[in-house]
């Protein structure tokens, strides 16, 4: 029979009544005649109450007992969502992680996914399971410990296993009904878009949106899974959701898709490095191996031999970075004079395939956030987007002004 | 260096404070010399939430599931421990029940030790680590899946492992200071014991006695396991807490050492059943085939070939063992008029090793509850205690009378 992956994020699953409504969608697509591979996230607020725990312990945490403890909400909505199932007659099991096994990396708590298995669990389709329940998010690394791929994991884990099983489709189940030029709580001009190119997706999710993980993205543009964003609370037959495909798939776009923000940024600034031939290496290698994901990095003109080094990283980063920078100056790696930490800062990302043949978009972009006396902070930019960091209390000004300056509520 | 394993239950482990307190315990030990075993529990409160949702999705659920489900609040608890001993500088490090493996029959949510190989934990002893923090109440079964032992299963998971570690002792930390001759709470004459023997206080937890679970003391006096419960809330110097030993190590003990109570007890009958060689048989196999934990049988004198059978089991396997009952009925294997369950019951037992050498104690018991005008529905009898079935509404009543007649305020 045909398979296709099923992901609910944690609203989806958030209490009993709403794993039932879930379960009432899979055995839809049962009858369908498709089995069915779950993918659940933890039930909301359940992550972060286990994060909160960890925080709270030590915020320099050992990333494997990290994994340990918060892989254990997936755990609970997997069994959960088996039983409504077996409830509803619909034949059905869960899998942990490890019994897959959903064999990983050993990068605790932001493990890459090395192999999925596929035997178990189509031996289980074969004897006439209907839908194999999976625990999102989690793996086991090679020397046999808990692993998690990161916040919103469980979408990688569902592309994963439409690539593994050859799925039909990826539907991820979620809040909204799809993907929007902006995050509707911001301006309510934001537009649901119809179809989006995996690259464009690819950007607004590594920016902030929070719709799908960026290695889910990734994933599903390499191994051309059709991913599905769908909403859990509107009827079916209405929702056709937000269909993520190839650029050729896309007949007409606008010249920038969408505006993204994240206000998790933080602005770090290396005062007065000693400049010569290897000092970025030796200030990046440190932060890599610390598990600190730098985005923007600035460079300023060098001075009699010094020079400031800026960069961004998540704000719940910053403590890693420190620790980081202060090991490779003890170890005499680097010297600087002070490192200051700016966490009141929001990035503010404009993102469309368009911009490669359109040019002007960056002057536009600048002069728009001119205009509202907004100051730039630092700026990235790529083929398909430009990014900016400015004050946090000027972000929801700047997406709005944004989003009118690219007239995105107008479709193509 | 020798071993110790020390045991937090729920309470103990309530919230980062009290896993803080509990994990200062555990350094005390280790800074004495000791390579620790720790065995947690989920912090108090998680497993009945757990245990709640799956009973919100059917009261008939599939075993291997609701194990899948309720396992999970012991390992965020094992994560959190040994994160918490990292952050004192102890070395520690978590293990789920299938890393260890502690491998168990398949006989979900209550499941048996077959098996705890040391190798792995032994080596990370060998190479310095000092503290292993397990997740107690579960294993893996030989088909790998996710296994709990039942409720109160971490006490035995301690005991399987002071067993397997041949450990000096086996402390069970909890939130009493000891093992009482009745329940604090129900009448203040209570006495903490400072030992009690194994024979004893196997009765008391089997009757309900909430400290320890059944089966670790039977654990406990197979491999002679000096087991100590200890209050996670005293000064440790203040608190001795209560031995459990050999009987032979214990001078001098009243009569009856304790009163137990239990009111999660079912009565059940089964009216006119027709009467037969092998009847018992045909209605009990079935029972234990279903996982319905009988306790107290009673067959009344048969009239006309037809007889009551009545039985007491937990509460909350009451609609499983109506199931059965008709299962066993629909096959034709019973033949019954109809099934009585009646739930407001409560049983009242006095236990003590005394008992064996000491004749009217039964007498007394019986003149005591008449004395009160308590009924008496059902008795039974072993050689070191008495239970009876009572109205629910009398169940305080009927242990203070009793502990005032055995004088247990008194020290042998």
């Amino acid at each position: 029979m045909p398979v296709l992956v099923m992901k609910f994020g944690g609203t989806s699953v958030a209490n009993i009544d709403r794993i039932r409504r879930a379960a009432k969608r899979v055995g839809v697509e049962v009858a369908n005649g498709y089995d069915v591979i779950v993918i659940v996230s933890a039930m909301s607020g359940r992550t972060n109450e286990l994060v909160g725990w960890v925080d709270e312990i030590s915020p320099l945490y050992d990333a494997r007992e990290y994994d340990a403890v918060v892989s254990s909400g997936e755990n609970v909505t997997a069994g959960l969502m088996a039983l409504t199932l077996q409830e509803m007659d619909v034949p059905a099991r869960s899998w942990q992680g490890w019994q897959v096994p959903l064999i990983t990396t050993s990068a605790h708590s932001a493990a890459r996914i090395e192999e999925i298995p596929t035997d178990n669990i189509s031996t289980k389709f074969a004897e006439g399971m209907r839908v194999a329940v999976v625990a999102g998010f989690q793996g086991i690394s090679p020397e046999g410990r808990v692993t998690t791929l990161g916040r919103g994991g469980s979408d990688t884990t569902a592309v994963a296993f439409a690539a593994a099983f050859e799925a039909e489709r990826c539907d991820i189940y979620t809040d909204v009904d799809g993907v929007y030029t902006t995050d509707p709580r911001v301006t309510d001009k934001a537009r649901k878009l119809d179809k989006i190119a995996f690259e464009e997706m690819l950007e607004l999710a590594s920016l902030g949106a929070k719709v799908l993980q960026t290695r889910s993205v990734e994933l599903a543009m390499r191994y051309n899974v059709r991913l599905r964003v769908v909403s859990s609370f509107e009827e079916q037959s209405d929702n056709a959701g937000t269909l993520v495909c190839a650029e050729e798939d896309i007949m007409e776009s606008n010249v920038v898709s969408g505006i993204a923000y994240s206000r998790d940024e933080a602005k770090m600034t290396l005062i007065s490095v000693a400049d010569r031939p290897g000092i970025a290496a030796a200030i990046f290698g440190p932060l890599s191996d610390a598990g600190v994901n730098v985005d923007m990095i600035i460079q300023n003109i060098s001075e009699e031999g010094r020079t400031d080094m800026t960069f961004s990283c998540p704000t719940n980063q910053v403590a890693r970075a420190e620790k980081a920078m202060q090991g490779a100056k003890d170890r005499g790696e680097i010297n600087y004079h002070d490192l200051v930490a700016d966490t009141d800062v929001a990035k503010i990302s404009a993102v469309g395939i368009g911009m490669r043949s359109q040019s002007g978009v960056a002057a536009k972009m600048f002069k728009t956030l001119s205009d509202e006396g907004i100051n730039i902070k630092v700026i990235a930019t790529s083929e398909i987007k430009i990014s900016v960091l400015v004050d946090r209390k000027y972000m929801e000004l700047a997406v709005q002004a944004l989003h009118d300056a690219f007239e995105l509520d107008k479709a193509a």
